[in-house]
């Protein structure tokens, strides 16, 4: 269940002509994001022209609270971040957005990506003196932006140039005084698309929280482009210098993003059940039900189920109450921690052969362990399809014959 | 989504021949039994020969924390609960188990069940000079058994005597220092049962419970049981002395318990799809896709589409995010209340004529809204099949006829 | 330390010409009162004419974060209150304030005082059908208010007529959507001042919470007076139709209130100085020191002191760590509790005679353990000088003569 | 009142020869200790064998609640730490104990002070190919201690050198499974002494921690000297093989320590009585009142007082509720920042020459705004005396001459 890539985010922006509730409504979003990041969540506005930032390690719940939600001042803009932990980092410090209050301008930044060429630049800054106030990434943007503006006095030219200088994957919220702004690199990596919430425009990286909000869905931040919106809602759209190269990342699909959001006009459960008819016709087997891993693992699942007319059936109850916070005393937590999060429907399993469709594989231990499970509840055949990491292969473990577990390759 | 019965709660006991991590065992049976009670929850222990509680509002992971677990005394026996609320109690007092410290017996005890003579016997407690700490059914239970105790110096005796005294429904387990005892109502109307954990023998509401532990199932308690299992790990059976008359409280197979637990011999599952079933041959009913609400309204789908054969879809994604704490203010609240727990698919929906299976309806609002969100996320055609409380019967709810309901009442 | 009365809470209010940082500045002035009152706290306010409070269990400083006030709406009014728990209702639907909200009025009520005839008047408003949803004579008050109201659609008639129909003590602040009210009960038994800050007026329970906003202190609520300001900050003073009789409540001299404060004219301080002289008059004795017990005994042992020329010093050092929230397993409790709070200071005490000055006494418990760990400090005689309750008597107790404590009345 | 050093952390221990409850103790002589650091605080034991470890940000009743100790098991060893924050690094990484778990050897370890080269240890470290997981001094020792066992397997000798090996000040508690260390820098710059509670042995940083438990103070350790006991409560004293140069850090004496400690056989609250004397000698000056700055400017104020005849009277009330946590929103903040902790009593110094005596001056900006506040409340004169970081000086400020400041340096 850990051996995934976690290297997404989520952000949100909103701008509107008049004060609203612009922080309870970026909190509503950012729970529909919540997907995205469990390890901190933030939220800025200004309030009277003051840069306000709220932010938190856990879940927006835990964060954003009805009381506190309920006294909140009704601002013009406000910008909000999810955040999932990379390596080690994991502290209030690196929580988004990062705020940069500078008496040419004050600005909050909500990144979703990573920069690639972050360690020169970084080296190059503290050497031109800069001071660093964090380990991330997010915070040299905010420098590159302020320094060129700055220099030029002009905001959308200002973070153009920044990003023109970073190389990486990126889609960005950025907020000032009187204007938000949405930018998404070259190759489109990850997702962030633009909705109308009556008077108010709003940047989310995924449309399920354009639903939550009952907003619009207006378009895509195309790969490449910058987005400006000014507090009358007027939208002016500018390009990065360089072109598109690759695309969206392909994990956005499979097990990243919500199955009920459209990403660059592909529907996220369309494109889950299409791989799941694509991993029958690239393998199929034969069995007495299709099972998925949930979450993700189940739309594949159905998709296997339709191209192959075996019936899709539940194998497991996922523990929607195990989160990160129970951790069990060392001993005990070997023996019980997917015990404790899945549990084997017995009725479902017993004495069938059941196809296991899991969205992807890092590491194949935790797939061997769902695996004995499911033997253990008396499966009397388990073929498991999951999309290997990074080089997208599928693993097909066949644990009748015990320990051994063949791999096979199959481009999906 | 709140127009439900939520009358059940999770309880749950271990007893061990030599000290051994009872109190993070229990948290991690608890953990499974979440679903039956999210309000409160509490486990006692005896630290030499001393009964000791925690007792918190929260979840199990928020109240017993890895840093809280970590420390803990290994014990012989311990005895958990969760809780869910019923009206208006909702305060630390409530929570359970509730004990009673007295020179002749310390006990702590959980109960899942509601008396009904309680007001009468609380009545004549409070007058024969008795002072009550709370105002729950499940104190009554405490002061009767000691005062019983306190005559006869019998156990298992002054339990069986207050259990012939209340009326109602009840599945309870008491801890004392050397001895773990488990109890169900004549009718068995609250699930209870047994298993083998090692040397360990524990209760629990449900088998999920055991599942989580790696636990063996036993059996379960029958009606009228009082089992009572002494610190060596002997059981022995003794009988109240009224007969069963009704059964199992049918929204345990609805949607109290977890399609993976096993009660009084029938899978949660296999019960919720062979409703599905029994569903479609009463109404059948032509149509695109059947859908189910999650959580437990899914396997009922399952059913109507196996009887069916009309494909079953996933309508809707839940946001898992979206617990009690988050609570929008207001105004917000009102319009975003369901948005941000349930969004539809539309690339499941739109266009199709869809049936929505619910596990049950106490008031029509709630599906009246899940239909109106799938008309606008684009369905052709609504047909909602539901339980109706109490009446045991199924809404029907065409909407393509606008905003009237009509209601169809069928033997399920 | 556990023998003493606790009857006290804090009020606060201010209304403002234009929106402010009312819940800030209600925060910092109830800061200022915590001393009264330390189990629960609470902020109503009105955003945008809806009426909205925040109420925890607690400090305030726990309650009111940085995080929670740097977003907070500016409003025009804002009521406050810190609570001290009586008999046993500690639980957060007893936190005030208390709210009404009708289509004919919505209020926020803080109330420091007791009712004594609140009981009857339940009974009666129970009887004629009112719902009640708490347990405090707090709620009374607010029913009575709006149901007169509801005849009369006049406030302060409405509030005169609540007040004249009640008995007891009480101080209390009311805001409104456009007024703020504070009413003093016809004996005074309460502090209740009002102050100035910039254009706004604020009405506490003490003049500490001006000073902590650097507000000007304009005068004192009087007895049977009520004050009613709106949001232009014009007051108008009317007054309750019975005359008063008795006075100020001596506890708020002798340890309620802070010695900061000046309370109908009389600095806190030197009134506890004027007991202290008073003390030494009435029972002059001979010590090398004179030791007040912190924080309230301290200033009269500065009075006895100065009365009689024996040099005042330090006996002990308090722990200000030691709050509600550390208590210790019962076992230890029992033997460390004293230790943990106050320490002896060998270096003043060793070889000494001590006069002990306490600033009042329940029980004499307290008073004969702190004697005790002084003579196990090695005082070699120690006379303790406390207030005793109710009666006005103090005890002198000598240790020398080992457990016998001897009692002595004297006027005070 | 931000203007002093902060460098001071409070270390304790304790060894049983049975199992007996190491833990609350040591959370009651934290609390005891908690005026050395209110950043974190944390405890280390043996469970069974196992080094089990809690820490949190915080105060030690935030950490370690009732809740929390009540389950705790009864263990023979137990080590704890309270932290106040250096520069920056304010996180939970390096909350101490420090735990290492090697084959070898596991062990957690306590230390107060700040090692002088470890910039240059980490360098070799790391370069050797160690990883760090913190970025404070205490690692290192960890790292040291252990890999001087696996080469020797002598703990004791294995501590002699690592401590011989760093330069600067500690004092240090090491807890393994059966031994407990205590270890104080060959100048003896932070505190350190050895107590008897029963039959177990206890370390602490300052003897009002003892004072705390109820245990008897035996003596403190020698600058140079390690002191290991064994588990059935044997002391052993080793010498660390360089000489001691100066000797205990003056600011214990000034404002570190609590007054009813006595180091290296001196009462902290006669040094700062002495102090105060020192200082009216070398400086006499005429005034109505001498008034201290709370809290360890009283006791110095005491003395003046004593030598000078001048009575000492109360300037301030410090509101003790005022914690880390209350920050108001920024602008608030900068206005009542000081007002909130400190109101002076206009009813002592109204009118009144008045000499103010503080513990220490590190920037003169506190002073001065507490001058002012004095000022401000009717004070005719002031006088500040206080002692001047490292240089040791005295300002004398008189700010009847309104801005002017004028610096005189005396020796104390």
């Amino acid at each position: 269940m850990y051996d995934k890539l976690h290297e997404e985010c989520g952000v949100f922006g909103i701008i509107s002509p008049k004060p609203v509730q612009t922080v309870p409504l970026t909190a509503t979003a950012l729970l529909a994001l919540q997907h995205r990041g469990q390890e901190s969540a933030g939220i800025a506005t200004f309030v009277d022209g003051t840069l306000k930032c709220k932010k938190g390690m856990g879940l927006v719940s835990e964060i954003f609270s009805h009381d506190y939600l309920n006294f909140v001042a009704n601002t013009k803009i406000a910008v909000g971040h999810v955040r999932y932990s990379t390596t080690g980092s994991c502290n209030i410090e690196n929580a988004q957005p990062i705020e940069t209050v500078h008496s040419k301008v004050s600005l909050a930044l909500a990144h979703n990506g990573n920069l690639t060429n972050s360690a020169q630049i970084r080296r190059e800054l503290v050497q031109s003196g800069m001071v660093m106030h964090t380990s991330n990434d997010t915070e040299i943007l905010n420098i590159l932006i302020v320094r060129n503006i700055i220099k030029t006095n002009d905001l959308e030219k200002a973070i153009i140039d920044a990003m023109n200088f970073v190389e990486g994957a990126f889609s960005i919220v950025i907020a000032t005084k009187d204007k938000l702004i949405a930018v998404r690199d070259r190759n489109g990596f990850r997702p962030l698309c633009i909705g109308k919430l009556g008077e108010s425009v709003v940047f989310a990286s995924e449309s399920c929280a354009l639903d939550a909000l009952g907003a619009e869905f207006v378009r895509d931040v195309k790969p490449s482009e910058l987005v400006s919106c000014d507090i009358k809602g007027n939208m002016t759209s500018y390009m990065l210098d360089r072109a598109s190269q690759s695309g969206l990342c392909s994990f956005e699909f499979i097990y990243f993003a919500r199955p009920d959001s459209v990403i660059d006009g592909i529907s996220v459960y369309d494109a889950r059940v299409k791989m799941g008819r694509a991993l029958y016709r690239q393998k199929p087997t034969e069995a007495d039900y299709v099972c998925g891993v949930p979450d993700s693992g189940l739309q594949a699942a159905m998709g296997y189920s339709l191209e192959s007319g075996i019936p899709m059936a539940p194998a497991f109850v996922k523990n929607k109450y195990v989160g990160r916070s129970f951790i069990l005393p060392d001993q005990l937590s070997r023996e019980l921690a997917v015990n404790t999060k899945l549990n084997p429907i017995k009725a479902t399993v017993e004495g069938k052969r059941i196809i296991l469709i899991d969205d992807s594989i890092v590491r194949s231990t935790t797939s061997t362990r769902i695996i004995k499970m499911l033997r253990r509840a008396g499966a009397k055949e388990v073929c498991a399809s999951v999309r290997r990491r990074l080089s997208t292969n599928v693993i097909s473990a066949s644990t009748s014959t015990a320990e051994k577990i063949s791999l096979q390759t199959i481009t999906m």
